[in-house]
């Protein structure tokens, strides 16, 4: 290798050269094995088989030649720096084999070996060495503890998976897996539906290179038009956030897969904020915000991934269904609605048209039932489904058959014609269809499943990444990072009259408070107010005042503010003897309508996430809570109102008082872009609660923990 | 056919009929054709094929002989009254076939024919006429316009479903469905799945013979362990009740899909209860108090109908699992917690075990990750399932595999001898398994789904029927009917004192009311409470009170009774000036913590249904209402408020009192009691609200609607 090359290798970004790890010109296969079944003999018997037109290197010193290929005895006698290295040695010996590549100038590896972070402490140190080793060389590696990958249009087979044994399509699907088996058993599933991917990639450890660096990276390639990806965790937010934007701009959907919806919240948390801020919810908020597509399970991502793979998208949520069972009908219509699509009634026009091709005994709203009778008249389906399809209304349309193992040939001709014949997607659910069929109809254009609920979900799907789609194409979607904020508090729980002043800075209406440091005071504060007033105490050793009866409400007279004041300070003491009391808030009574809770939380993966939810003793019966992650637009913040059940008590019911619902978002965005500002600050906060009344939102009981981030 | 002969046909009750009808002797097929591949030519072609060993008529006039059988010319011309009619004829000579058939005195038949109700006003009026003549002639008719049925233990093929074209096992499912359609399609998922239908019926149209009659036939087979049906509405819903009793008295699961979600209940309703009625609500409801398992679509079905006719019944909700993906593990776990199972950790003698038989870089607690190791070693994924199947904590197990398409008969050995080997039920989860592996396995015993939420759903279905099952064998789960009370009241809405007084005998706490009809009684009546008092208008034409500010609250001093009074009946006048005004009623203020609301609904289909919610302005905006049919007992009750979301909050939460269960338990109980006893009076009941303080529920406002059932 010449230094000119070098030099310029030396220059290239981790981007550039995993880039070139999934697309290179040389492979060495460190720790070869001449039996081709094995775990280290596998990578090269794929290479051969499948026809990777690329130099390929063995490396082992126990043999001169594996397959008719040249077997180096160590990394250092390679005629080149291999653009890619396969390492498959035992777990001790990586490490070694790492920087003999490193010094050989390669850039990038895949290590198969496990034995590292999976089994424990002592691995995960091994761990931790790859990654340094990889750090000091200026290379990439992918694993330890992976399957590796393979890319289907060059034929690079770097992986032991049971999925490259079958015959792999390359296709416009790229998958990347943070699990070997399940991500394995996915990407077969893919290939029964005649989803050919692209790329798989599976990340094992990623000691180095994550699951967001490869899905970049295959992201890029032109040849793919959906990403798909199943993630156990993910450390970096910002990546995945950085990675859902690019997936815009590219005008690729990016449908994930994750699991651990249930993982509890049990980080020790000081705030309501805090205890709901559950890992899961907080990344579905993100998933939402950011326009990724979630999946539930391995089952509904294929499916999203077929439907969007597959079809144009719709022009909005419109579903006509043609069917040969009134039932079917009516189940695909029930999750139509569940899931916020419309199956509207056809134009006049269209009914008109319909009526003049049906059959006395089908039905010809929308549902369109055929019947049986399409069997015998074939153009009764084509027709029927090419007027439905041609009405405004209808936007997307689903094609619910069974069975037909005799006229097969037949209905993938006429299924293909209405293909032909249309702009408008469409899908097909074709129940106990014979054998091969969904892979003869996607050679054809045309997207099938085997159940109409399915279909129904995946034509949700479009709609809602149509949406999508046009949302991120708006510049004014997404607001910026501020610069960040420096506030001059100590870690630890803000005092009550800082937290207020802090707060209404930051464009939030507060409820007026004043510390009292002894009876006197109290009563001035109230006399100053003149109103009825609560008094509250005041410690930093007490965040949930009324936990501890540290709260009195509605006192309008000098005598029963003194007594009061006394009272909570002599309780206080009581209760909680280590406190150190600061004395008691006085602050006029609120009055509200509806009560809310607004907090912010900042969390490891995603920095600062706020949160609105329903409040007072729903809270945790409810749990009706919405993140976003900040800062976010007072549109984004309309979307979160949208996702509360308790929406349309915003909105007044039965004649009473609603929210302004303006002044609402521009509370939260605002607060999420000072929540931004002093995320390295800022821990925790909620607002709780907020109360909604005539004049807009006013905060009236705030925590606020400070704790710098190290 | 003797006299005698007929004496005893004569005898027979429908069930009987039926019964003979699903397993003839004989078999006359009215308008058989001798083209074997149309409608009219495939029974005979399957009778035939299948080897049907009764004696075959073939019934048309311009056919001598057909496949070799004797054609007899007309119905009049058969050698004896067939146990069973195959109607093919064009619909408009299906009546004079049934009288021909019913003159000859056969008592069973099935009527393909379509061209009546589905298609409208005058095909009802020839479907009510085959009604007729099967009554009078005391025979049962199945159909029209419907697909007929297999036994597939007798090989009776009555039918031209395309699910007869293939192989047909019998198993131990019996399978009815009103959708032909749909339900053939159902028939063929059922059969990739390797689960045999020893039963497969269409109803059709239902002109006589109803999905429930059929089905009580098909469960009373003893080589029937499950009954699957799919209902798209039922008519009679005393039958479907009674089908599911007679069902736990056989021990056998009942498993329905019904379409038709969504339906809205746009029937016009005066109460709420009414308007909250919704028929799916109902029907859902109804599934739950009686038993029957019901599922969201036909996978769902088939995937409760596989583990449930083979699976023993697990002892408890423990799961374990076994997987070669932590993903996969995690995944699972979070949906058997979502569906109430519990994944617990093992025993700490069985950690021990599995410790010493699981590879270092596998997890030992539950689930269970063999990794990939088991191929090298299968007995370590043998005896990780055996190990923690044996734990008292597991009652049923999951084990997930994928691929292994060079191991797969090592692993079909491996779980057919697990299976030999533990009395704790298991299920197999294999994804992307080699083709045909669901049936092998099932030959062996073992059930096979191919994704772990479906196999976990279905594990969690086989909990739930344990449970059922449990309960049904307690003899005091069931309240009775009480015997009809007749009120003297006349047709409309009752006036407030009466319904007051009719719901305080029923065993209702209600507010104590008094009508005054001057304002000179208005204030006695206060007098008397000394309390302060709520006035309320009393019209039988105005319903909803507050809507037209009929209502005026806390009044405590004479002059203000006055003048609440008389602006009351002016506004109420001013507002409804038809209304007839009966006075004003007096209450005493009522103070409760809790509001909720309880109803009566008469249902066209299940009679009375009682309802509890969560009341206030949460009511329409979170819908959280629960229904039963009444009568139900006090431990009914527990499981309604069980399922109430908002069920927190009658335990009391963040130190506010909460709802004493017991007291309300037997309210809705005695309630429901009297629902049943006068249902055939009352249409419509709402408390509104029923507030719960410390001494109990009292019910303040209702409305009560009389509407004689005719």
């Amino acid at each position: 290798m010449s230094a000119v090359m070098s030099k310029t290798m030396k220059a290239l970004s981790r981007h550039d050269i995993l880039a070139r790890m999934l697309r290179p010109g040389s492979i060495a296969i460190v720790g070869a094995s001449s039996q081709l079944s094995k775990v280290n003999g596998r990578p090269l018997k794929h290479l051969l088989e499948k026809g990777y037109p690329g130099r390929i290197y063995p490396v082992n010193p126990k043999y001169q030649e594996i397959a008719g290929l040249t077997c180096y005895p160590s990394v250092d006698a390679l005629p080149e720096a291999p653009d890619l290295a396969v390492v498959v040695v035992p777990a001790q010996e990586v490490a070694t084999s790492l920087i003999a590549l490193g010094k050989k100038g390669a850039r990038a590896a895949v290590v198969f070996s496990s034995g590292f972070g999976e089994t424990g402490e002592h691995g995960l140190a091994n761990e931790h060495m790859l990654r340094d080793i990889a750090r000091e060389y200026g290379m990439v590696v992918c694993g330890p503890n992976c399957l590796g990958f393979i890319n289907a249009f060059e034929q690079v087979y770097a992986t032991f998976s049971q999925y490259a044994d079958g015959d792999v399509d390359s296709g416009p699907v790229g998958f990347v897996t943070q699990s070997g088996a399940f991500g394995t058993a996915i990407a077969a599933l893919a290939r029964d539906r005649g989803l050919g991917l692209g790329y798989f990639v599976n990340t094992g450890n990623e000691a180095d290179a994550t699951f967001c660096e490869l899905m970049h990276v295959v992201v890029e390639d032109p040849r793919i038009s959906v990403v798909a990806g199943y993630l156990e965790g993910i450390r970096d937010g910002e990546s995945l956030i950085n990675l859902a934007r690019r997936c815009h701009a590219l005008g690729k959907p990016l449908v994930l897969v994750k699991v651990g919806r249930t993982t509890s919240g049990a980080r020790a948390a000081s705030s309501h904020t805090g205890a709901l801020a559950v890992e899961d919810a907080l990344f579905d908020s993100v998933a939402r915000q950011y326009g990724i597509l979630r999946a539930g399970n391995e089952e509904q991502l294929l499916d999203m991934v077929q439907a969007l793979s597959g079809c144009a998208l719709p022009a909005g949520n419109g579903l006509g269904i043609v069917t040969q069972s009134g039932g079917a009908g009516v189940m695909m219509t029930d999750r139509a609605e569940e899931l916020g699509m419309t199956v509207p009634a056809p134009q006049a026009e269209t009914s008109v048209a319909l009526a003049a091709v049906m059959p006395a005994f089908g039905s010809s709203g929308n549902p369109v039932d055929v019947t049986g009778q399409f069997v015998a008249e074939p153009q009764l389906l084509r027709d029927a489904v090419l007027l439905l399809l041609a009405d405004a209304r209808v936007h997307v349309g689903i094609i619910w058959i069974q069975l037909m193992h005799a006229h097969a040939d037949m209905l993938v001709d006429l299924l293909a014609e209405i293909r032909a014949r249309t702009d408008t997607p469409f899908l097909i659910c074709w129940v106990a269809a014979p054998s091969g069929m969904a892979r003869r109809l996607r050679e054809k254009g045309v997207v099938m499943f085997g159940a109409g609920e399915r279909a129904v979900e995946a034509a949700a799907a479009l709609s809602r990444y149509a949406v999508i789609r046009e949302a991120w194409a708006c510049p004014e979607h997404e607001m910026r990072d501020p610069p960040p904020a420096h506030l001059a508090l100590k870690d630890g729980p803000v005092p009550t009259v800082e937290a207020v002043a802090l707060l209404s800075r930051a464009g939030v209406t507060m409820a007026p408070v004043v510390l009292a440091k002894n009876a006197g005071q109290a009563v001035q504060a109230w006399r100053q107010f003149s109103a009825p007033v609560a008094l509250k105490i005041e410690s930093p050793d007490i965040l949930h005042k009324t936990d501890i009866s540290g709260v009195v409400l509605n006192l309008n007279d000098a005598a029963d503010i003194q007594s009061a004041f006394d009272s909570l300070m002599d309780r206080s003491h009581a209760r909680v003897p280590e406190a150190k009391l600061l004395g008691v808030i006085v602050q006029p009574m609120q009055a509200g309508d509806i009560e809310l809770v607004v907090g912010i939380k900042r969390d490891n993966v995603f920095g600062a996430m706020v949160m609105v939810g329903y409040g007072g003793i729903f809270l945790e019966t409810l749990r009706d809570v919405v993140f976003r992650r900040a800062p976010f637009t007072e549109r984004e913040a309309r979307s979160m109102l949208a996702e509360m059940r308790m929406r349309p008590i915003l909105d007044g019911v039965r004649g009473r008082p609603g929210a302004d619902i303006d002044k609402l978002c521009s509370l939260l965005s605002r607060l999420s872009y000072w929540a931004a500002s002093v995320a390295s600050q800022l821990a925790e906060l909620d607002l709780n609660p907020l109360l909604i009344d005539s004049d807009g939102p006013v905060g009236v009981d705030s925590i606020m923990i400070i704790r710098t981030k190290t």
